[in-house]
């Protein structure tokens, strides 16, 4: 007999895929009233699926879209929290299908937010469907879907802070995250922090013509280079002063359990056309993404830019450099440390301005509680196989937050893969991916209240 | 008596501002149309002001408009060299007025090519009209006035080569360059060369999500800006291999000479609101912008750059870096060392791209000529003071080619400022210089015709 899933897989399809056609990218104003559609459109598929009390909350940005169904009070309940919000898609000229087009190629949904976070968020909204129409839904269940989440969820944590009553719950289930592959099934249980910066040096108080002035003055953008190469030494460690204090060091029994982790270094390359791998000396490609701290360039620019020579000395240089941090650094102290070293290491003759953006701390989720048992059994049985429990790279910020307010743990059910080009062109999501999620969150929540009983 | 220039000046000074209406930008395509309005502007211009055989050569890029007046064989004869295109005038936002809406403040015409070269070479086209209706011609004069000259002038060799007959003279004429200031007048007699390159970074295939991947890839903006750091050292000498080898040094009576140059270090600092002076070690500021070669990145873009925080790495890192070049190093042998140095310093995980754009040979020009001893006159009448001869900075790759094609010296006749603002934003030529200048061509001619006989 057909399932439910089976029955109404085209239409689930067919409803994201209208959903993705909305350009909800929070970090440009252009946006804005497509972000709040999204927001509206979450909020009526909530209420067609059965969700209760669907409101949006408004914030000092875009509003948060919350919703509950409380079945009884005894139950434990299951605060879903997701983002509807999108990375920007440029440069648009780099996809093969428009970005807010979503076409459905090679059993893949291709669009911008297909994987992050919509497509992950959307899961849950057509779960809660599933199970409202076809056995009921076992704990309660409340929606907490922000539109801010690619902007560093500054208003949440107010939101949270302020309604504390209203998100009472047993443990917070995201889906915004990705498994090793299909066939590897896993759990992220770790997640790093972000300190993200933008910085700008001021050389002369004027662009310059470089036949001139060149050779005199000091160029901001050679500056800028010099400033940012000096940041990692000739081992790829960091450089900032007191990087490194609070890092959490990994014991040789714990990195042994980490190396067991199925991982190529040859499939790695040539998944990224790199011609080599690279990072800090002494530790593996696996260790470099989820145990180490990082920092990276994610953006430069000033001077000329366009077709052509033009022989200029620019005023003003930029970047955009971000750290990702792990226990037990914090966003506040890397920040500051950051700011201070940058500042310090400016040669006299420039003006450097740092500018921090959002951060977000790092966090290690608990293997032993009923939330995550829950979880693993609900991956085994959609999966056939026991998920591998890992330490993601990325960063929720978020997680941390809801554990210091709401004393709650998180559990990371997330469907993706690292191939799904998440903030980057032609970012997708499996069709199987999808569907294996609407699949697997009944049995979490059927576990989940099994074992609070 | 009214001068004639007194009682043109008003009308001189608005046919000008016509001219510098047109935004004749060669380095970007969209203003081809313009490119080409600007070079029958100028042609219109010619023959009302009495130039004969007035014609726009065609070329495979802009057209070259040329004219003369043949008064007489047996005199001597000056072929004036300039151009009618103007460098990009972004970033728009920093123009306190419109580049292409010329406005006369505070005695100085302020627009995209005031001074650089539109309002140069407008001089002697309002110094002809001045001479053929006051007084007479004293020497037969070419004019020869190009559009490419801010994308490197690559056609114009082609035309020389086609057209040695034609354009055969006794001297070069342009106006193309500065003077140390109105009360300091000045004749550049060396100029720096250039070479200039684009180069490309790629590390993977494609952007990637900095969270997941951020400490095991090499970021091609990291990987660029250790790369850029790396050719200066700690006294800001160039290290590309082989860079100094034929650098000319001077002796130190050549240097005792310069020194003697008027000149503030802290003036200087003024001027362009640097904190500190800066360059290579072990020469002055004067020292550093005319007889040292440079290394200066024009311009440097990669990843996000919009509003906002992106978490990404970028696949591709650019930037664009020229050097400025003195006797007795090629243009050629720098663009080949570059190229092969900076592939060479590539660490392994990155792929590197450098494409020469159009490059110049440096000159230094003779002070003992009868035509250089003819300007120093004629600006020793106009300005009350002998010039000084300095060497410049900048480049105008064409003297060396004057030099080797035609056999023929250059005269530098300049009358902009280096605080003119060429190649940025609110670029302005002052109303005076404008003047002086065709006050001063005239007695150039008559002083060369005299000297001449």
């Amino acid at each position: 007999m057909p399932t439910y899933l089976d029955q109404n897989k085209e239409r689930f399809l067919s409803e994201l895929l209208d959903w993705l056609r909305i350009p909800s990218v929070s970090a440009d104003p252009k946006f804005q009233g497509d972000v709040l559609k999204a927001a509206d459109f979450l909020k009526a598929r909530l209420e067609e699926a059965g969700v209760e009390n669907v409101e949006l909350c408004q914030t000092a940005g875009y509003p948060i879209v919350y919703g509950d169904k409380i079945i009884d009070p005894s139950l434990p309940t299951v605060l879903v929290y997701g983002h509807y919000d999108v990375q920007p898609a440029d440069p648009y000229e780099l996809w093969t299908s428009p970005p807010f087009e979503p076409v459905i190629k090679d059993e893949k949904i291709y669009a911008r937010g297909a994987c992050d976070d919509k497509g992950q968020v959307y899961m849950h909204v057509k779960a809660f469907e599933m199970m409202s129409q076809d056995g009921g839904v076992p704990c309660n269940v409340k929606f907490m879907i922000e539109g801010e989440e690619e902007v560093g969820s500054s208003n949440l944590s107010i939101f949270v802070k302020a309604n504390k009553e209203k998100l009472k719950a047993d443990v917070i289930l995201i889906s915004d995250t990705g498994m090793l592959s299909n066939d590897v099934p896993s759990i992220e249980v770790g997640l790093r922090g972000l300190s993200y910066h933008e910085v700008e040096v001021t050389g002369p108080n004027r662009d310059l013509h470089s036949g001139i002035y060149g050779g005199a003055v000091p160029n901001p953008i050679n500056v800028l280079c010099k400033m940012i190469a000096s940041l990692h030494d000739e081992n790829n460690h960091i450089t900032v002063a007191g990087f490194y204090d609070n890092v959490d060091e990994l014991s040789a029994e714990e990195r042994a359990e980490m190396a067991k982790a199925p991982h190529s270094d040859e499939e790695f390359k040539k998944s990224i056309g790199l011609k080599d791998i690279h990072g800090e000396k002494g530790y593996s490609t696996i260790e470099r993404t989820s145990i180490r701290p990082t920092l990276d360039v994610n953006g430069i620019w000033g001077g000329y830019t366009g077709e052509g020579a033009k022989t200029v000395i620019a005023s003003k240089a930029y970047a955009k450099i971000s750290m990702r941090l792990v226990p037990h650094q914090t966003s506040a102290e890397i920040t500051q440390k950051f700011q201070q070293h940058f500042e310090k290491i400016a040669p006299q003759g420039v003006t450097v301005k740092v500018t921090p953006h959002h951060g977000g701390e790092p966090v290690v989720t608990p293997t032993d509680s009923v939330a995550y048992q829950a979880a693993a059994k609900a991956i085994e049985t959609t999966y056939g196989k026991k998920p591998v429990p890992t330490r993601g790279g990325g960063s929720i910020p978020i997680v941390a937050m809801f554990k210091s307010e709401l004393g709650l743990d998180t559990v990371l059910l997330g469907f993706g893969l690292d191939s799904d080009a998440i903030h980057s062109p032609n970012e997708h999501f499996g069709v199987f991916n999808f569907l294996k999620g609407i699949e697997t969150i009944p049995h979490f929540y059927r576990n989940y209240a099994a074992a609070s009983k």
